[in-house]
């Protein structure tokens, strides 16, 4: 059964930033699957990751699957036959929605360095004007991995009374050293590479290199030694011996590259610094006595995944959320999933997954509609 | 007691590489440390790892203390008052042995990228021209860490009857997927900096942004995400509140962006690009039925260690080389010891390291003198 994809983009009048500025005239790029019931009681809220954008599901015009297409439609984990799936790219992004690509109104030229730098908490407070505007007062559910796990876990922190469930998937209620240290060699890529220009490239060459080795970090990162192993090991490109040059000389060395150029093609720059900096200023504990007492006003009930191999978002960090809600007898069912792709797993291990989705959204449907 | 540090350079008229290329007046720049016996049967030869220099004990004319002067001198792991230490900067480098920055003899100009690609395999031919010059007929043993490691067992698999003993530390018999996608992150930084220059930038400004960046990867994985965390955390750098700008607002940011810009200062930037290569070549089973195999004619014995947290180096790859020396019925002792530091744990956890070192040290020198 084909799955409808409904691609619209509204403009709110205003954002208000936690930097503290107001951003005018603000673009929501989004997509939706499946159709909203008459009291609007089956809308699940879905999150893009890093890179990511708002086609999460079935088939774009030009016939690209999209990136969740495995976990979004009809009898798959977020069931479009049942719910009403939303995704929206997010704020500071470049697929749509509002980012420092955009055209400044009070330039009529593009943002560049000249956007004020965002949150998940302001990425989130769009999503709600999206929401709202679409007339659901309450999601059943928010759900996404790695960054979308993070926006899920803001939603039911900052609009407790919007949401019935959360699925927070391979992420963290606050980025690590480590996580941020990973974040900034990217920026620093990007920044080191002439082309980037302050910022300043709409009007001619991107900074298409520094780019290429900031992807290349956040590949490795999204895989694991084992996967790289059983996927690359110490195999060679097109030769048989070493080239004792500095061309190719391994598989992983070609599909890094090609990973770095090809992203140049669909992701902004500027994106990249926006974007992973609001991870790294993402702590949902922020200002508060401990990560329990963020959740003091949550009423969702959770489900918390992780993966075996995943050493970018480990399982000891989902753990401590799944602590926290505890610590606030909040009901929160928990699992570790076997994988072998490291982080990539949430995108591409999906089995487990699926059934953990289907029948946790199939028990808070069933609440819900009681 | 104070150690008496020799610095030394000597030049070999030419040496046979691995690519084919002969090279000519290959210098080395070496440093001793305590006596060597009338025997000439107390030698041990230390390898410095990737970013290192010759310098391992001691302190240098302009007081800076050796990279490993916590395990080498009076009373220490590597005992200067029983052993004669030496160490060499290796082959490609760029702290006084023959590397990339070196003139070619035959235009006069620094070689750049015109030098030849070595391997770990040419770094020993070349160690070795030096130990027969200071007519040392076997080593009582060789030892390192990381890609001194590398270095220690590509010693004891080619000049077998030249070594008793074999120490690696935190090192591995061939590189992963993921170690040389490291590496390759690296490079394509380097080269991905106009000042690169196709590694002509010797009579100008060298690609400090480029190397800077290739750097800060580097130090993300010789760290563990726990060190980090106890490092840094997410404490903020000289303020209060986040900046919402892309200066530095993370201490781990300050670090990174620190470590990077002081590598420029001593490491040159296509010595980076030629190690790294020569570590993704290293695979000590190549051309072998198994890794077993190539120990066929080892004689030496070998005390093999890797920390608990070093995930740049896992245990599991010690454990290969341990299991291909069981296969072989070499004796071997092995110990995978405890640290937080990650792939650091060699240079800085050394209270155990020593122990183990000095027992090892002590079985063997009884060896070979009774």
């Amino acid at each position: 059964m084909s799955l409808t994809v409904e691609s619209q983009c509204v403009t709110f009048p205003s954002l208000e930033l936690d930097c503290g500025v107001r951003l005018l005239n603000v673009d929501v790029a989004y997509e939706t699957y499946g159709t909203l019931n008459p009291e609007h009681t089956n809308a699940i809220l879905i999150h893009h990751a890093f890179s990511g954008d708002a086609h999460a599901a079935g088939m774009s015009t030009d016939g690209q699957p999209g990136w969740w297409s495995n976990m979004i439609g009809p009898g798959l984990g977020f069931d479009t036959d049942r719910y009403f799936v939303i995704c929206t790219n997010v704020l500071g992004g470049c697929r749509g929605t509002t980012g420092p690509g955009s055209i400044d109104p009070s330039t009529g030229t593009p943002f560049g360095m000249r956007f004020p730098v965002i949150t998940i908490g302001d990425m989130v407070r769009l999503q709600k004007c999206l929401i709202d505007h679409l007339g659901i007062k309450k999601l059943l559910a928010v759900s996404g991995g790695s960054m979308g796990g993070m926006q899920a876990l803001e939603w039911a922190v900052a609009y407790p009374q919007c949401v019935a469930a959360a699925i927070p998937i391979a992420t963290t209620a606050r980025h690590s050293a480590q996580q941020i240290a990973f974040n900034e060699v990217g920026r620093q890529a990007i920044m080191a590479d002439p082309d980037w220009n302050e910022g300043n490239y709409y009007d001619g060459k991107p900074p298409a290199r520094g780019l290429a080795v900031a992807r290349m970090v956040g590949h490795i990162t999204y895989m694991s030694d084992a996967s790289m192993r059983q996927k690359f090991g110490r195999r060679l490109r097109d030769k048989d011996a070493f080239g004792y040059d500095f061309s190719v000389d391994f598989e992983v060395e070609s599909y890094l590259r090609y990973r770095g150029n090809q992203f140049v093609s669909r992701f902004d720059a500027n994106s990249y610094l926006y974007i992973t900096k609001a991870m790294d200023y993402f702590d949902l504990s922020g200002g508060k006595p401990s990560l329990a007492a963020a959740f003091d006003s949550t009423t969702a009930r959770f489900l918390v995944l992780s993966f075996t191999s995943d050493w970018l978002y480990p399982t000891y960090q989902s753990l401590e959320i799944v602590s926290a809600l505890r610590g606030r007898n909040i009901d929160v069912a928990f699992c570790e999933l076997p994988s072998s792709y490291g982080h990539d797993a949430f995108l591409v291990e999906v089995k487990e997954q699926t059934e953990m989705v289907r029948g946790f959204l199939d028990s808070v449907y069933r609440d819900v509609h009681r």
